[in-house]
Order: structure tokens, then C-alpha cells, then sequence
């Protein structure tokens, strides 16, 4: 049944999200640290699962964890001039520190090509030294006038990876291969959420970089997020930070970079894909608990044998689930059923002396809310069961929210058709335009070209606003 | 043999450390960044390890991982009087953001009981909240002096636990528990470091903490090493943030709160406890290699002959050993065991055309240097055998560590005694004096109270200091 703790989407979306953040105990605006929140215990869990398969697919890709300071000179920001523009407005400054003024402030980090450009310059010497694949898991800090939890925050967590290679191909080829076997695999295999993968425009890209690709995912309300990017940096920074090598024939020649980062936005992303209108909806694979189990009795005989049957049935479970028995005395079952709910729990199995009696329990499925995803099952083969229908759940999450992208996915042939289609999901469109063309529809429409995607139909079209020629399709969105 | 990149520890035990910290690969000064450092992929894999097995530990005793923000608004550490004596002068500020001076500055935490003591003042309200068990992974920063790779340095990384209980043996109970069952569990079991489990005299204590505990190791110098600290606030956080419960009577009361960590600094005990001059020396289960295989051949013929052999011995391994084959054609087999040898893998196979003949291969145990250590065993039971020795090598280390701390202690009855005793270990003595006379001991002879052991001889004598009769015995000894 509908809670009155959260906001229907249909009646407010941004409030809804607002609610799950705060019912599902996922994280809380920090107020007296202006933009940052604290993530809480559910919300935490969640980002370390991620972390866990993401870092998994980070060292299978060949790449080991380092980690640099947190603070950077603020000459180093300025040395690259897109990433000047960039950055240099919204960072925070150390100014003192042991008492004293320092000479030169240093900035909290917005991000790490600098300073690790810095020691890259150092430790590469020659082409033996290539390529160096690092990546760090850390906290950094943008100083953004308009926050919302996980998704735009001063402070947030993230990796961010950043190798260094001999030649152009090479740094190509490992931005793409993070961009798949990273970072895409991770989103739609880990969080059952569909990706577009594509390239960013001009206007788009990353401050400093050549190029940038992307993952966009699209939210129930119709709008794009950006899941994650992966920047071909070119030698932009190896010029600014002098990283240079020694070739096979001896020339001195600059690297070529890379970097790539996702981070606690996915949190947002992942709210905003599965969650209903009675909480939290969490695939199976990042849930901290994958099944909570109720036991429901009224005095002390009914207790003795419901928890016998719990912990005959949850002792095949360690190892194979993540399950939690929530035998709390202070609470009734219909308040544990709303709280698991609440906070996206794919099982939850209610138990009590007629089901000890009947071998049977009570399974209801998180993915369903209410009587259509509730059902009396046997206690044997009970394990089986559950991990066959949390694969069916992860899988059925995924397909869901790809049905809803594409329907929400349209093919626009006019400005007047495009300015419609952003009011309901993707506008998929040709586009020869300039960057100045995009700033335009940008301020008229809010929309923006998310990506370019890498699959294009291979087809010829007229630009959706210039009217010329292109084979090349763009994605058109409002984006968070 | 000795290597030129170490010095050796009798000719310079502070050198041998920095060049052991350098050749292995574990970190390097960041100069750019006052008293900080890069911790590279070798440490950092190192500090995965340890954060693992702590994380396993801090979960398994019901904590759960929550993250609170980097900054603090500088008040904060203004309300707790022995707080702000601690950390106020070591404070690095943030007066300047997003292009604007601050209201009021914010500082960069140098440890979270303030800004966490703001948000358990809001989260709990009844007896039923308690106990708050929560713990983060952080970074931190303390604007030292005087800064060493790991064991003192501005920003480090640690584990801060954070908890709140009703009553005040509840809150004696936890800080005794993360003593115990994580910190010095932890320490000896997976470290193999040997520690002294005690109780912090009022001039070693937490600034701001009632009781503090801690765990002291003994370093290949004789120094000590604090491992760890676990700290009961009593009430005093409380009582500076407000922390207040309404208790089974409905009467409000103040919560007792506890905090303790421990930190990258274990990296360096580390180091110091187990390493010699061949370079690092790790307890296989802190090792990210734990066996490296070099095979040894001469042309295409052997090398196939030789890599056909080490896939079959190794496809056993998968999920067992964490393990390296090093084939890289750029290096001599000696450069290689030379760089495994500075990095502390455990274990060495070697590998050629002979031992593929015969059958088997040489192995070489990286915690017995050069002949002594290497033997030919047969590639039959092979992944047994490493196994075990492994968990010989686990608890070799660990005894030879025990010995030589037993060997470096000695019970001291006169000032002389321990003045002298100082110079080459731990000094036990009875003790009755005050703060002023612990402070007169340090300046006189730069040792200070360790602990004040929790395991008492239960028998009565003079006090190494003033005469007066006891029974509380201490350790004393210089520290890092």
C-alpha cells in the first residue's frame, strides 16, 4: 500500500527521491557542512558492493590501486587551461593550517589529473615505464552551489583511474576498454541499469581532455544520467605536467593519458531506476540484504518453534545469501514488513507456527509490492528457490527499465518534434550542428546532447536544426 | 646477499627504514604537498589487505560503515576543552571556497568525534536508539612537524569507530571489545606482531577521553610502537554535543560514547617489525604476492617447455594463493628475485628446463635469506607444501618476534635501571608517580609511559621513580 512517509511519483517526483533517500536510511544532508551530506549505514553498504565489483573489473583490466594527497598546490589547477575553466571556480581552499598562513594555499582535490600528472612526470622515464595503470578510491570536493544527496554533492566518494601510454592507440583503446568492460558491464550487470554508450560532444567534454565517452542511463522521469566517463586526455597533460619518455629510438617523446570515474551519483542512479512509490528497490546483486526474514508468533511456545524452523532454514543460507532474521521483540511484524520495504530488501520471508506446522513460508518479493508478488511456498528446496528468483528478479529489473527507456526513446526529425520528445524521455536525432547551436537549443530547451552513441544506424539524415546532411545521430535529453 | 639500495639496519636504523619504504615500492614523500605522501601500488595493496581483514572483524563485532564529511566547521573542535587543546594547533583550514571567503572556517578533520557527536545528538532520542554502532574508512589530517613514511605523516588513512551507549559499563564493555577481538586479534593473527594489551596513563590518554587503551608493539630497534587505541569518552562528548537519551524512566540522560582507530601507521610496524636488509619482509597473509614464480630458460624451446610446466603447477593455485608468474623478457631472472626479494613475497619458485625434467623446483623462503632458505622439492604435492609453509612462515614470524621483544624486556627497580634499559627495549617497573613526574622522565630521557599493562603480576613493590609502594606495574620506553 501506498506510504505516507513517501511522496507518489506521480504527484512530485524530486520529493519522492528526496524521501527514499531519507526513509531508506541511505543519507542525510549535513547542514552544518554546507553541500555534503553523511551516508548512512544502508547507503554505505550499498556504495561498498559497488565498490567491490567495480574494483573487481578495475584489477581484472590490469590496473592496481595507489592513492595520492588529498590536497594540490593551486598553481598545479591552473597549469591546464580548459581545466582552469573548469575547475578553478569551484574549489575549496586550505589557506592555513598548524597555526600559520601558508604560502600558497593548496585546494582540496576537484579531481587528481594535476597532481598526479605531477608524479607521473617523475616516475616515467622510459617507454619501459608504459603504460601505467593506476586507479585510486576517493573523496574529493567540488564547491557546487545547488546539491541533491548522491547526486550532486560538494563532497562525494569515487574512483578515479588514471593511466599513462606510448602512444594515441593505445590510450584510445584503454578508454574504451573501461568504458565496456568496466564501467558499462558494471552498470547494467551489477546495477540492472540499461547504459547508452557513447562520445561526448565538444561542449560536453571533459575540461582538458580530447575526447570523452559515457555511459547515459535513462530515470523514470524521462531524464538522462551520466553513469559514468571515460577521457581520452590526449597529451594535454602530459604537456602541462611535462610527461615526457624516451622511445625504442631513443626520441623524447610526450605520453598520452587517460582518466575515467564513476562515483556515488550511481547511488542516485540506481534510486531513481528501480524505485517505486513504496521505497527502495534494490537489484538483488547490490543489496546488502537480499532477504530479510520475519518470524511472526505470539508467545513463547510459538517463538521457541518458529526460530528452530528459521534457523534450520538460514542455516543453508551463509555463504550463499545475504539474509538478516529480524527477531526484534520491539517492533510488530507489519512495522518490520514496511521498514524492509522501505528500504528495498528483494525477499523477505514471513514465518509463523502454521507455516512451522505446514512446512511452508510466506515469500513476498520486493520487485511486486503487495498480494501479486506474495505466495505460500514449500520449505524444502526454499534456498533454491531464492536464489533462482533473485536472478530472475536482477535480470527482470533490468529488462524493465529497458522497456521503459525505449519506449521513452523517439526519433525526432524537427526542432518542434525535438522540444516535445525532451519533455518525455530521449530525443534520438541527426546533428551537424556547432557548438553553438547546442548552447542555443540548451538555453531554449534545457535539453542537451548527452552523448553520441558509439552503435549509430549508419544511415543519412537531416540535422534536427541545421537542416544539413550527417550520418551521425545524436541523443538529446534534460539531464541531472 | 646485502643490498646496496638498503642500508643495513646496524649502520643507520632510521635510513634502512626510508630506503625499505622506497625499494619496495610502498610509498614516496610528496614534497609538493607538505608532509604528505603517494602511497604507490605495492603499499597500497598492502593497506587492501589490512582494511579486509579489520573490516571483517569490525562487522562481525556489529558495527556498520557509514561516512561522515571531510570538513568540520572549525567551532566544533571548540567545544570539548581537552579536544581543543589536542587538535587545535594542527589543524588545516579551509577559509576560501568556490571563489568566496567563509563565514567561518571549516578544518579538515583531524579525527570525527566532533562533527559525529553534532549527528548522534540528532539521531538519538530514546534508550531504544542505543547502542549506535558505527565505523568509517577516512582519510585524515594533522599538520605535523616532523613526518615519516607511515608513521607520522599530515594526512593518513585510518578506521575511526564511533559509538553510543546507555550506560557507562556498556561503553567499558565495547572499548575492551575492539581492544580485543579486533585490534589486537588483528595485530598478532594477521600483522603477526606481538602486542602489549594496556591502559593509557592521564598524561598519554585521548585528548578528551576518559579512559584510553592500546595495543604496544616493539620495533627492531627497541622502540615502541603504538598499534592501536581504544578510547571511552565517558560522557564528555556527550556533554559537548548534547548527546541525550530518554532512558527506561523517562528520564533524560547523557550517552557514553567511545571512539578508537587505528591507521596506515600499521603499515609502518610492519616495516619495522619483521623487514631485514634484504629489503621487506611480509607475513604471508598480509601479502599481495604470496608466491612468485620465475621461470628460467634460454631460448623458445625451453621457455615453451618451462611456461607449459608452470601452467599446470599454477591452474591449482587459482582461489588458494595469491600468486605472480614474472615473465617478463625485459629482466634477468636476478633482477627479478632481487625485486621480489625488496617487495617481502613470501615465497619464490624457480623454474627450468633441468627442473622440468626432474620433476620439481627450487624454492626459496623469503624469511630465511640466501642458501638457508632455498631447497628443491618436488612439483608433486607442491601447492600443499606452500600452503603449509605459508602458515609456518605466518607463525615463525610472529615467535621471532615474541623472542626478541621477551629478549629486549627487563624488569627495573632503580631510575638508573631504566634510564639504561631504555636504550634497548621495553622497561617494566613499578609505578606510583604523578603526571609531573612521567613529564620529568621524558625530558630527562625522551621515554614515555607506554601502558599500564592490563595483565598485573598481582604483586607489591616500589615505584621505579618516587619509592612509594605498589602494585601497578608499566612499560616504559622511547616511542615512534
Amino acid at each position: 500500500m501506498p506510504k505516507e512517509v513517501i511522496t507518489q511519483r506521480s504527484v512530485d517526483y524530486n520529493q519522492w527521491y528526496l524521501d527514499i533517500v531519507r526513509e531508506a536510511d541511505l543519507a542525510e544532508v549535513a547542514e552544518v557542512v554546507r553541500g555534503c551530506i553523511v551516508v548512512k549505514a544502508h547507503g554505505w553498504a550499498i556504495w561498498e558492493l559497488m565498490q567491490r565489483a567495480l574494483d573487481d573489473r578495475i584489477k581484472a583490466t590490469g590496473h592496481a590501486n595507489v592513492q595520492f594527497p588529498l590536497l594540490i598546490p593551486k598553481s598545479f589547477i591552473m597549469k591546464e587551461a580548459e581545466h582552469v575553466e573548469g575547475f578553478a571556480p569551484e574549489v575549496a581552499e586550505v589557506t592555513r593550517a598548524g597555526g600559520e598562513e601558508l604560502a600558497e594555499p593548496y585546494v582540496i582535490r576537484p579531481t587528481s589529473e594535476t597532481i598526479i600528472g605531477y608524479f607521473y612526470s617523475k616516475w616515467i622515464r622510459s617507454y619501459r615505464d608504459l603504460p601505467l595503470l593506476y586507479n585510486q578510491w576517493a573523496n574529493v570536493m567540488r564547491w557546487e552551489m545547488r546539491t541533491r544527496p548522491f547526486l550532486r554533492t560538494a563532497e562525494f566518494w569515487w574512483q578515479e583511474g588514471h593511466t599513462a601510454h606510448a602512444t594515441e592507440a593505445e590510450a584510445e583503446e584503454e578508454t574504451l576498454r573501461i568504458l565496456h568492460e568496466v564501467y558499462a558491464d558494471f552498470v547494467e550487470k551489477e546495477m540492472a541499469v540499461p547504459v547508452i554508450r557513447g562520445l561526448k560532444t565538444e561542449k560536453e567534454k571533459f575540461p582538458g581532455a580530447l575526447r570523452s565517452y559515457c555511459i547515459e542511463a535513462m530515470m523514470q522521469d524521462g531524464r538522462a544520467l551520466q553513469a559514468g566517463t571515460s577521457h581520452n586526455l590526449g597529451q594535454n597533460f602530459a604537456r602541462a605536467f611535462d610527461i615526457t619518455f624516451t622511445d625504442q629510438h631513443n626520441t623524447i617523446q610526450y605520453a598520452w593519458t587517460t582518466s575515467w570515474g564513476v562515483s556515488t551519483r550511481l547511488i542516485g542512479a540506481l534510486i531513481m531506476t528501480h524505485s517505486d512509490d513504496e521505497g527502495l528497490v534494490l537489484p538483488p546483486r547490490l543489496a546488502p540484504i537480499q532477504v530479510v526474514v520475519v518470524p511472526i508468533y505470539k508467545n513463547d511456545e510459538e517463538r521457541s518453534a518458529v526460530m528452530e524452523a528459521v534457523n534450520r532454514m538460514t542455516a543453508a543460507w551463509k555463504g550463499r545469501l545475504r539474509f538478516k532474521v529480524d527477531d526484534r521483540d520491539t517492533y510488530s511484524p507489519g512495522y518490520k514488513f514496511n521498514e524492509w520495504e522501505l528500504k528495498g530488501v528483494p525477499v523477505r520471508i514471513e514465518i509463523g507456527p502454521k507455516d512451522v506446522a505446514k512446512e511452508t513460508v510466506a515469500l513476498a518479493r520486493r520487485d511486486m509490492p503487495g498480494k501479486a508478488g506474495k505466495s505460500f511456498v514449500p520449505q524444502a528446496g526454499l534456498t533454491e528457490r531464492i536464489e533462482a528468483l533473485l536472478a530472475e528478479m536482477q535480470t527482470g529489473l533490468f529488462q524493465r527499465a529497458l522497456a521503459f527507456r525505449e519506449a521513452r526513446t523517439a526519433d525526432v526529425t524537427t526542432y518542434d518534434e525535438l522540444k516535445e520528445q525532451i519533455e518525455r524521455g530521449f530525443a534520438r536525432a541527426y546533428w551537424a550542428g556547432s557548438t553553438a547551436d547546442e548552447k542555443r537549443i540548451q538555453e531554449e530547451t534545457r535539453a542537451t546532447i548527452r552523448c553520441i552513441p558509439l552503435e549509430q544506424p549508419g544511415t543519412v539524415g537531416r540535422c534536427v536544426y541545421t537542416g544539413r546532411e550527417t550520418d551521425r545521430q545524436v541523443i538529446f535529453a534534460r539531464a541531472y
